[in-house]
């Protein structure tokens, strides 16, 4: 009889013009250099219906969507994610990488929006059923720049102040969930050139490895 | 200054074939004859949002969805039902009449398919924020007579032994909860004739109206 090892979470997180996707790609090849089998998924979304409810709730409506809602519809999108995608993936041995999770929900949803912690909290105990990331890379960046570079690179006077608040909070948000839970988080600093930032990336995954 | 007095929010519930529809014309109807504002809606749905929400949740598809999903789906549209319809309508004084509400996921989701009723509670504290029917008819049926008539009388053996145990489930759970809040609930007997089912709607209305 062979056990399968359970295969490991890792979720990428970060603000606008943190550079993830370019850095997710980055890292898929990391692992699949290591001959990992890697799943790449990403939230909101991950599954047909997920990405249904993604698009409900990334596109423009007239009507006002309530701060409940908002967050129901997205941890309803995770919950079918985890139990049609990432569970099956780690059983098999899979490796998961998932471009944001729940750490999106407290930074975007609770620092940005002020939505109760507490109430995330609950919904996250909820529907993960103890399953966390087993690592979580923050790709970090001063907010007036990512926005600069999310807009290519338009003048930073285009941006409403509104906006930079906003993301400042997420940010700040993000860096605190870190702060709380060292062992988890590698915070990457992506102000820096790109293989600098890849370098970072691949200490990080070396050193979750133990190699 | 005027204060506008809140309206009155009823809701009706019952599984297949009690009779809902008919039944929610005359109560509306019997209020209206009274000068009663009515707003009539229904769950899930009752916003364009929410109405979206119930396509996905009713339409069949291929990919599983989760019990954790369906619920929180359930919540999120209610939520948006609340913010966006019941709130507003009750402070305007209006009287909301809903084709199903919380009693339904109890019932279906909890009694039906076995879903923590816990979760269900923590989710109805969540969304409603001490929102709760005034009053709540039950329409109630004996399973097989309702399967019948939902299904335009065709003959009992072609209902599978499944469905009538599910809805068996749902309707226990929805007279336990009647047993649990006499003051709330109207149990409506939806055996007899209409004009007598309509008879002791009456008489609940009348006498949660004091007259």
């Amino acid at each position: 009889m062979t056990t399968v090892q359970r295969g490991r979470f890792i979720t990428v997180e970060g603000t606008e013009g943190v550079g993830k996707s370019t850095n997710i790609d980055f890292l898929c090849h990391l692992l699949h250099a290591r001959g990992i089998d890697i799943v790449l998924t990403r939230e909101p979304g991950g599954t047909p219906l997920a990405e249904e409810l993604r698009e409900l709730l990334l596109s423009p409506r007239e009507e006002r969507v309530s701060q409940d809602t908002e967050l129901l519809l997205m941890f309803a999108a995770r919950a079918q994610h985890i139990e049609n995608v990432i569970r099956p993936a780690l059983a098999r041995g899979a490796w998961v990488i998932s471009d944001r999770f729940t750490d999106a929900t407290f930074a975007y949803q609770g620092g940005g929006r002020g939505v109760d912690e507490e109430h995330i909290r609950l919904l996250e105990t909820l529907v993960q059923h103890g399953l966390h990331p087993d690592l979580t890379l923050l790709l970090d960046l001063d907010v007036e720049v990512g926005l600069m570079r999310a807009s290519a690179r338009s003048t930073p006077d285009r941006f409403e102040q509104e906006k930079v608040d906003f993301f400042s909070k997420v940010r700040q948000a993000y860096l605190q969930r870190a702060a709380n839970e060292p062992e988890r988080f590698a915070i990457i600093d992506a102000s820096v050139a790109l293989p600098d930032v890849q370098q970072q990336i691949a200490s990080a995954v070396s050193q979750y490895l133990g190699n």
